[in-house]
């Protein structure tokens, strides 16, 4: 039986979602709590990996288990036995060749901010700071351009080996409340830090390090010296994977 | 010169406000660095204690210093001493009778709740969970009858030491976003965890555990078991005390 399961994790107390050496990443805490409940070697695929610090209020995840219990018992035995900072919030079954990564067709994630000449200790670990002054409408207007299908090389990690660095933004949407600033990226696809690099972009838009003109000059030439800092991981937060 | 500053902090990192011995205060690490910033043993009274876990969106305390160090660079040299959990948001002079406890006339709590049948990883350090089915008009309703000048005795930790348990309840209002539900109270004082019991039993009525007449009876006769539990520290936010 092939299961999707929903998991919310708070970043900070995890060396990020892919299992490494020596750090505890959330696949290897959900892979040893899944394989001690199910009596089974339990192996689980993610939808993508999360970096150290990133938070996830829905990352998606599949396994394969022989295990005949119910389905509807499984969430709720597997959070008693996760440490507090992991939950399964969601289950269902699957086709055999469902996956967890290959079958998304969109994601979406939320990055919050907030305006402040001091960092605020409340927020250091769920938020990331943007010192005034800034002007929201330039983020705003920065956003615009990043919308639709570009190559978004600049807006990617060095490093990454990824066939094509084309993806196609379906939505870039920033509100404010209060002091705080919310960005909300929906996309077919991210590169890897394409999120935290997009935001530290409309920052530096915000605070005009960085022109209109200057983003549409990253997205042309794939310079990543052209695009903004890659803001932290603590603001970061995958909010949803869609399967169709 | 005696100065007025306010103070964030999140609450998980400090075992409460009030210096005790062998743990780590809010107080105490204010203090220090106070104390070795200024040259001169430092001494700082807060508005009041704040329990293990209960954050601070806006402390206020006082502290008498001889330094000529000028008064607005204070809190950018403390904050660069401090720990990321605490900060140091503002400062002021006051006049030499003046009092961060005594002269102050009205605090402002704040409490987050979030209604769901799983607890919240990323949210288990700043808000409460309540579990569903929870009828928020009966919430709302509950609220009102705290509201105004009652004897709070049993909305009261046992073994408090205090002249009079009356308080004035100013305002106690609730509000919904998404699955979280807050609860701001504004009085001229509280009870040792007069907030969170306040909190429970607003829980309580919106969960039909306890009745209108119930909250009645629990103001009436001044007993404890008649209102509702304590609610965690973690969903609660000293937000604003005022002097005039």
């Amino acid at each position: 039986m092939r299961y999707l399961i929903t998991v919310e994790y708070f970043g900070k107390a995890f060396n990020g979602w892919q299992t490494q050496k020596e750090v505890i990443s959330v696949q290897q805490t959900l892979e040893e709590v899944l394989s001690a409940l199910l009596r089974e070697k339990i192996s689980i695929t993610g939808s993508g990996r999360t970096d150290a610090g990133v938070h996830a209020l829905a990352q998606k995840a599949h396994f394969d288990t022989n295990s005949t219990i119910p389905m509807n018992k499984i969430p709720l035995a597997v959070n008693t036995m996760l440490p507090e900072d992991i939950r399964i919030t969601g289950i269902e079954e699957k086709a055999a060749d469902f996956h967890a990564q290959y079958s998304a067709k969109r994601k979406t994630y939320l990055y919050k901010f907030y305006v402040s000449r001091t960092s605020s200790p409340i927020r250091r670990h769920t938020h990331a700071q943007i010192l005034p002054p800034l002007d929201f409408k330039k983020m705003k207007d920065a956003a615009k351009i990043l919308v639709g299908a570009h190559d978004f090389k600049a807006f990617c990690a060095s490093g990454s080996l990824v066939k094509t660095t084309t993806r196609t933004l379906y939505r870039l949407e920033l509100w404010q409340q209060g002091d705080e600033i919310f960005m909300e990226a929906e996309g077919n696809g991210f590169l890897y830090n394409m999120v935290r690099i997009i935001a530290g972009t409309l920052v530096y838009a915000g605070k005009s390090k960085l022109s209109e003109e200057d983003i549409r000059q990253a997205l042309e030439t794939g310079d990543r010296k052209k695009a903004g800092k890659t803001f932290p991981a603590s603001g970061l937060y995958l909010k949803d994977v869609v399967y169709e």
